[in-house]
């Protein structure tokens, strides 16, 4: 039996560990705790990221490692490296935690993003606010996730201090005024094949996934789908992928890059014949991909701060197993639509 | 979040675990062995059936008690029955759990059976091979599964090394020669609800399950529905429950009822839109049952003794992480037909 090591504890770790036990894999989550989410489904093997020790130790007991977080430090996914197979790679890894590379890198590749400036200082943020008037995003450039290291920047927000809420490396965002935002999920496995999920229409409310479901929209699709095999080829990509967009006018600005399962993808489990983690885990260990299908329409919605009073309409239940906090995801319900 | 306390660590348990994560309910598996099948997947409570304390405190950490073996002593399963609902009840437990009992049951609801006599001594059993002839089982009242505890009696069978072998409170059961082996699923929760999967065709060798699929035969099935609902009502049943039946002339005969989750049941995960372990778990926490309809045709094989060399033909692998051994249940395979 294979095991999958993977860097996180949280609940990408734990869906991975329920998704692995029916295909016959294990797996080993790294983390600092103990009771991580993922340990209700998983071993987890205690350790410290920066400890080349624990490194060696953690990939001495696994087949091959993957990560449900793209924070890692690069020099952490090179010592992994050197002892067994790490997917995706350190390139696309680090492209994706950085969103000013990862900006770069979509020019590079013609697909269209919002228009972006970096900004180091108060002063190039306000050169920046002078090129695209003040309707944007002041984002940092790394460890931002569900709406925190963000700042909607409006005629009325004092510039200085928004950048002092800042205040690190980051870039500045022209505001796009979308009608819908949608993901692609697809996967490349060892052998360069490539298999890519319908396409998935998401509602955020304060930066924070709130609704995924399916959207039946071929010309959407099929831009998604020729985007999202460029960035798996040129990248040289194993493993899932995500890609988040803005629609305006028909056409999708790509918003950022996942190179992990995402949490647009948890209605894959209910709502295709193979669910994303799996899929994942097909890349990852060098088998056949599935050409995924839609099996039934599907709402996921996330548990977000705290869990509703009556759960007793929903079939599909996830909980993580997390303490209760505001803007915390929790878990997520799906409904059968 | 509900916890479900389960009395038993091995695939059963382990599968209960892995169906519970998706509704939202956590397990809690009562084991002597720390590492035993179902801890890849739940928590598990270290403890020994005969003592009340630790029958106390594994109570007190769940909110409901099953099993996933029927051979529990009675006074155990009454020592948890005072702190916490226990599913299914004492007596439907202890009649499963002997085959005399069972047998007398059958009886009873004019449920047709293989005729059969207790057996208790070599002059019992003497008496018994007169009566029913030389072509029949020899089978311990307790304890016996997977062909354990059994011998076949023909006319070249020495009945005093026979005897030998047994020689505890046994039956002797005269030979049915059928032409298919079958099982019925059904569940039935804490309103009194019942709900029954469609019925099953299974393969045996050595007295093992090899092989299970889907039988389309409404005659039958509507037989097996009948006595299953029979019995589910006149044991005031909480929970899943399965029949074996014989088929000979298109009738069916009954062989024996497992108080708890089936191995023949496991392809009602890929197979049906419905699991048993789904249905047994919303059946003690009274939820409300769902009607099981076949999603695809599938089969399910188990893996016993050695894993075969090359599983990537499969795409559901349940590998339950126990050592090999001779005719021991390592896993089973999902093939999609």
């Amino acid at each position: 039996m294979k095991t999958i090591g993977i860097l996180g504890g949280g609940q990408l770790a734990q869906l991975l560990a329920y998704t692995a036990y029916p295909v016959g894999l294990k797996t080993l989550c790294f983390s600092s705790e103990k009771n991580c989410p993922a340990s209700r489904l998983s071993s987890v093997f205690i350790g410290d990221l920066n400890h080349v020790s624990d490194l060696e130790n953690f990939a001495a007991h696994v087949d091959v490692i993957t990560v449900e977080n793209e924070n890692i430090a690069p020099e952490t996914l090179k010592t992994l490296a050197k002892f067994k197979p790490v997917y995706p790679n350190l390139n696309a890894i680090a492209m994706a935690q950085d969103r000013l590379l990862e900006k770069n890198y979509f020019q590079k590749y013609h697909i269209e993003t919002p228009r972006f400036m970096p900004v180091n200082t108060i002063d190039d943020f306000e050169n920046a606010v002078k090129n695209f008037g003040k309707n944007g995003i002041l984002k940092t450039r790394r460890l931002g996730y569900d709406g925190k290291g963000q700042v909607r920047i409006t005629e009325k927000t004092n510039l200085a201090a928004a950048w002092n809420a800042i205040s690190t490396p980051a870039i500045f965002e022209s505001f796009i005024s979308f009608s819908k935002e949608v993901s692609i999920l697809a996967a490349r496995n060892t052998m360069g094949d490539i298999v890519t999920f319908p396409l998935i229409e998401n509602q955020h409310a304060e930066g924070i996934l709130r609704t995924s479901q399916f959207l039946r929209d071929d010309q959407l699709e099929n831009q998604a789908k020729a985007i999202v095999k460029t960035v798996l080829n040129s990248l040289d990509y194993v493993g899932l992928l995500a890609i988040e967009f803005f629609v305006q006018n028909k056409q999708l600005i790509a918003n950022e890059i996942a190179p992990r399962v995402h949490n647009s993808g948890h209605l894959t489990i209910e709502g295709c014949q193979i669910s994303q983690f799996e899929q994942h885990l097909r890349a990852i260990t060098g088998e056949p991909l599935i050409a995924p299908r839609i099996m039934q329409a599907v709402l996921m919605t996330n548990i977000i701060g705290q869990w509703p009073d009556d759960l007793s309409n929903y079939q599909h239940v996830y909980d993580y197993g997390k303490i209760p906090r505001i803007n915390r995801k929790l878990g997520h319900i799906i409904t059968i639509l």
